[in-house]
């Protein structure tokens, strides 16, 4: 895809300074950019790389125009407006309709005929599957599921009977959605497994990373809001709520029947107990532990960064008896 | 599947209050049954929803009796007894007979005829798969795999060679059983990887999760036990035996070579480390690591709860000259 | 395989007590041995067991030969020896190359005839796969992947669009490699996702555990050096460049464009922050948390270790006052 500066800039919303004409072909970074590509400065980390680039174009900010060597777009936000240009540059590949010869498919099903289904995929009855929509080589779809217009499945995911998943979404490979959630009651010091009758509805616009898996629920849905971004390997337990435009990064887990907000951030590493709640706007630090509702938006923290081996090992005696040491010093 | 209340009194052991010809057919929450269903009183926090709901019968226990609305079911256990009316009205889906016919199958099978075997399965040379046994679409069974009678493999489940599985198992999508261990000796600062040739055991009535993972021995098994039960995207390392009937959640890691007893109960994004024992009856909270044995059964812990986070940077400050500050208040 | 007890201690570079012609077949434990198999003594825990051991010979270190009961191979790095016997009693499975007839396969490959690509293997355009490689059931391989020589990919591996991967790579179940970043900029508090042009390449001698996510790079690409040891369940975040022979154990979730230096040792459930820089030879102990740079050698640790839950509950309701407490007790 190639375009022209100035209607890069429409794109973005920024002000063009400099060659309207100039053709652009792709991104790149300031440093390793060359003829014909556009860069971007929104971290001032970079900001000595500027004086020296390559780059046809730079999107920057007002404070940063006088160091441009060459043609800029200027705006407010930067990275966003990257954002919407490489979405213009690189475009979702689009596919012809289409589906693949080795397909095994149910009875009764609804496959839009503009949407594609990749080599060995295996659908399950009563499946609908909307206009737009790519299914990876070798997913499983269950029996009722739903998907809707313009989603991507990429490889190896798994959706299991009964799942919703709205329009716009992207599942990347691995994806388990509506596995059984993890529910038992206990009797003689066995467990008894409480069959998962609930489903998953994935909302508009959600992503789910790489090998990330987003149990069913025991008898309501588990649920996905529009919007919503969650990393790779990321775990979500049945009945869990999760509000719209939430981002998750990767390596996270929420336990079951817990309910997060809209517009959360929560960082890697983080656990989250079940059957709490935390309101809207809240933000968790990396490798955080959640044990309790969270009533108010702010910013939350637990995890303990590193220290030299030595100290550490000196700290941890002293917190395993921390209560009883200032106990006798505050008595 | 349908039935009657005097029979599903008899099916959970409770006491019948009311219509004993009342039809069931779904169990569902307390606020959301509707006429035909059952629902459970077990949580104290939805104690309250019990005067308006309108199901047709609900399970509770005695104290409650003279706050229910309609027919129901006392007894001392009711989540227990949901449990087991939930999966006579649920039962696993049982499938003819069958060998689909797009598997591809080794030399010297033994399927049971009665085992039925989804779209797109490879499976290796000498497998045995036993009678009622179902394996969802595209799974891989390496060579030399057993598995037992009325086990369920749901789609894209992967045993490597010699994994053993037992009877009335069920393992969710994306599990991986008898992947190398992660086992190398150094040389000269490189790594020499060491060949692991034990395999895994996994008895009768064990569960595990989405995209779980549990290695194989580096000489001897790995070994999960009878009626273990294991949630999504665990990891167990090579040579880990775990004791019957521990139930294990989401996200937690166990090192290689480590012990588990029975009927432990270890909560979700707990590490536990190599090498070590842990006995009968531990329980471990969320979160939680576990760098030493564990001796004696009871409630273990070690998780950091969040606070805001100004509060917190200025505790982490303090924790990381913890033994210092201390040792000056203390001399 | 079987081989001579000289042979094999030219193999390892051991000394030979006892009989050069010993046949061996087989490596087993101290205690599980029979005869005709060899064992090892590398760890002090199974000191007690050399005595009884039923193993044809036993490779141990100058100071256990005196209580050796059989043939002995005598090495200052018995655990070395052992790896270096094992890989060659029990090699590589060779395929010979074939391309399994339910192989999808598109336009512009090559593939090495000495390659072996079994069942239901999905294949894109301009792929190409070097001599020796195995490409186990199920992978799906992107458009304009390259992958070389002797490489083991083992079911259901993932390699998205234009990923590299070297000679003598494994990549265990699951594995996806290349999939998106998660990069998003922020509009009006919804997130708009930047396309991750960027891919991932993979030197040689790497391993990749069963599970584990490596995503592809935002403009630049991911890369992990040669010798690089990754276990299962490990996400590596975009633009991450990991150095030169350091391993990573299980469950470590390492975020985007940190760089990790040579010879690392990372152990398992550690969570590692975006942007930082840890130089070479850090060892960081389990469950740590690392969200700064880490600038000099050394071993660095966080976690905290279980301690009985009635006097964690007490120490953690001290960890959140510790500045208070701590401000007034030194003021």
């Amino acid at each position: 895809m190639q375009a022209k500066l100035a209607d890069l800039a429409k794109i973005c919303g920024a002000r063009l300074e400099g060659d309207a004409d100039c053709e652009i072909s792709a991104v790149n970074t300031l440093s390793k950019a060359k003829h014909g590509e556009i860069s971007f400065l929104s971290n001032r980390h970079y900001a000595h790389q500027l004086n020296n680039t390559n780059a046809s174009a730079v999107i920057l900010a007002e404070e940063d125009l006088k160091n441009s060597p060459t043609n800029a777009l200027v705006t407010a936000t930067p990275y966003l407006a990257y954002a919407k240009i490489a979405n213009h540059l690189y475009p979702r590949v689009k596919y012809s309709g289409n589906i693949d010869g080795n397909v095994i498919k149910g009875a009764d099903c609804k496959i839009d005929e503009t949407s594609f289904i990749s080599a060995n995929v295996v659908i399950g009855n009563n499946v609908s599957v909307g206009s737009g929509t790519y299914i990876g080589p070798a997913c499983v779809i269950g029996d009722d599921v739903e998907i809707g217009e313009n989603s991507t499945l990429h490889a190896n995911v798994i959706l299991q009977q009964d799942v919703v998943i709205g329009n716009n979404v992207t599942l990347h490979p691995g994806v388990v959605i509506g596995a059984d959630g993890f529910g038992m009651a206990q009797e003689n010091e066995q467990w008894v497994n409480i069959p998962q009758i609930g489903s998953v509805r994935v909302g508009n616009n959600v992503d789910v990373g790489a090998n990330s898996t987003i149990d069913r629920g025991a008898i309501e849905d588990t649920v996905i809001a529009d919007g919503v971004k969650i990393d790779n390997q990321v775990q979500i337990g049945h009945n869990v709520i999760i509000g719209e435009h939430t981002a998750i990064a990767g390596c996270t887990g929420i336990a079951g029947s817990t309910v997060i907000g809209k517009r959360c951030m929560i960082a890697g590493a983080v656990a989250i107990s079940g059957h709490i709640q935390i309101v809207d706007d809240v933000i968790i630090t990396g490798m955080s532990g959640v044990a309790n509702s969270i009533k108010s938006p702010g910013i939350y923290s637990s995890g303990l960064p590193v220290t030299e081996n030595k100290i550490w090992r000196r700290n941890i005696i002293r917190f395993k008896k921390l209560d009883e040491i200032l106990k006798k010093l505050t008595t």
